[in-house]
């Protein structure tokens, strides 16, 4: 085990808190009203949607700063607003909304407790490189280095994604672990042979949606990142099944 | 100007030192007669002519990694040693000498002082991902993304290897500055618009071999990247000749 990267949206950051604040503001700029928080869950919607059009091949690699504009449209047009009336400059800063979204309080002292511990740590993210480093910037994520999906020009999970950075890296796949909040992530980076870390966010959609715990599958399992970096810098030894260690059975 | 971007091959690092130092240990290792430093600089001298035969297309794109193995087996060649002779996993490991160069003094605080000023740092460098990485691992360069020539599959001075990485951090060319030693460096990247700070290293190649000053080309100039921080960190105005703002006049 060399390096530890990251899923970002929901796993490093709380994107809904982030996004449902610019939606507030914006809806507030306007006199529209929006539910922010519901306009933020319908805008995420379409996130799997709009990646699948690319990974299915229907349409060119596109980056995500690209597709998250083109879900804003979409949103605003569920709620009966049409975006042709907004300033596309003003759109485009108000999608932007996801370069600057906050982290989970345990996500800054937890990676760096990692990257202290003689990781590597960087996102594995389907963010494109630009839209990290901002977040990096602004939430002073302490990663080695940022390699977005316009890098491989592949979105999770296709496996693309995961062994691009990991050729990049110089590392075998069995020398990463994937840390992320959603198992069908997780699952993918290990059919790949990526190692797992389930970190459990059970506000990542709001108060009373946590979904059942999936800990029991991975390499590695806890409630928070500092949590990992715990098990980690104690030397948690990761191997195969059925020896995998779970931080918090 | 939102990015401070850097060579680092003699820029960053002083490559000479470093890799005469693994040269004397291997030497060692097998009672060789080698001179270190005239081996580095044989080795050295033929990263210009493999990166050619890439640039000039004669070659498909490979990473820096590997045209540093195969120049290691020329400079062997060069002073009558056969590379056949030694196990291949050690003249890997010693290609990696590369990997794990010493910076100049002013290195790291210069580059954490950029930083401080709220500029994106990083290194534009033919180096690959992973040899930066365990570069800045290794010698504590507070780099806020690494995009090695492996992520353009590009070297310098192609045209791509400073564009492909402005496009990926989303900025106008303009909006970036190259620090280097290098002239034919600086040139190219001034040719396709990028800004550019010239910073001695009159060391590179030891002592009594220092260059002539081209400073009075350059948007900045400085003898240290610490004194090109405090040029920037001070609100140096960058425009187009004939105002440019030589630090060291």
């Amino acid at each position: 085990m060399r390096a530890v990267l990251f899923d970002v949206f929901g796993t490093v950051v709380d994107w809904r808190s982030g996004v449902a604040a610019a939606v507030g503001s914006f809806a507030d700029r306007h006199s529209l009203e929006l539910d922010p928080y519901a306009f933020a869950d319908s805008w995420r919607a379409q996130y799997q949607p709009a990646m699948h059009r690319v990974r299915s091949g229907a349409r060119p690699f596109v980056s995500l700063d690209v597709l998250h504009r083109e879900n804003l449209d979409d949103a605003l047009r569920a709620v009966g607003v049409d975006p042709g009336g907004f300033d596309p400059q003003e759109l485009h800063a108000f999608a932007r909304a996801w370069h600057f979204l906050p982290p989970w309080p345990d996500s800054v002292p937890g990676i760096a407790a990692i990257k202290q511990s003689g990781y590597i740590v960087g996102p594995m993210s389907n963010g494109n490189t630009s839209l990290l480093l901002d977040m990096a910037k602004a939430a002073g994520l302490p990663w080695d280095l940022i390699l977005g999906s316009d890098v491989s020009r592949a979105y999770k999970p296709d496996p693309e994604a995961y062994l691009r950075p990991a050729a990049l890296l110089e590392l075998e796949p069995g020398e990463i672990m994937l840390a992320a909040a959603h198992g069908a992530d997780l699952a993918a980076a290990r059919e790949v042979g990526l190692a797992t870390a389930f970190i459990e966010r059970p506000l990542e959609y709001g108060p009373g949606t946590a979904a059942a715990r999936t800990a029991a599958d991975w390499d590695l399992a806890g409630a928070s990142i500092t949590e990992i970096a715990g098990a980690l810098g104690a030397g948690a030894t990761l191997t195969a099944a059925p020896s995998r260690r779970i931080v918090t059975p």
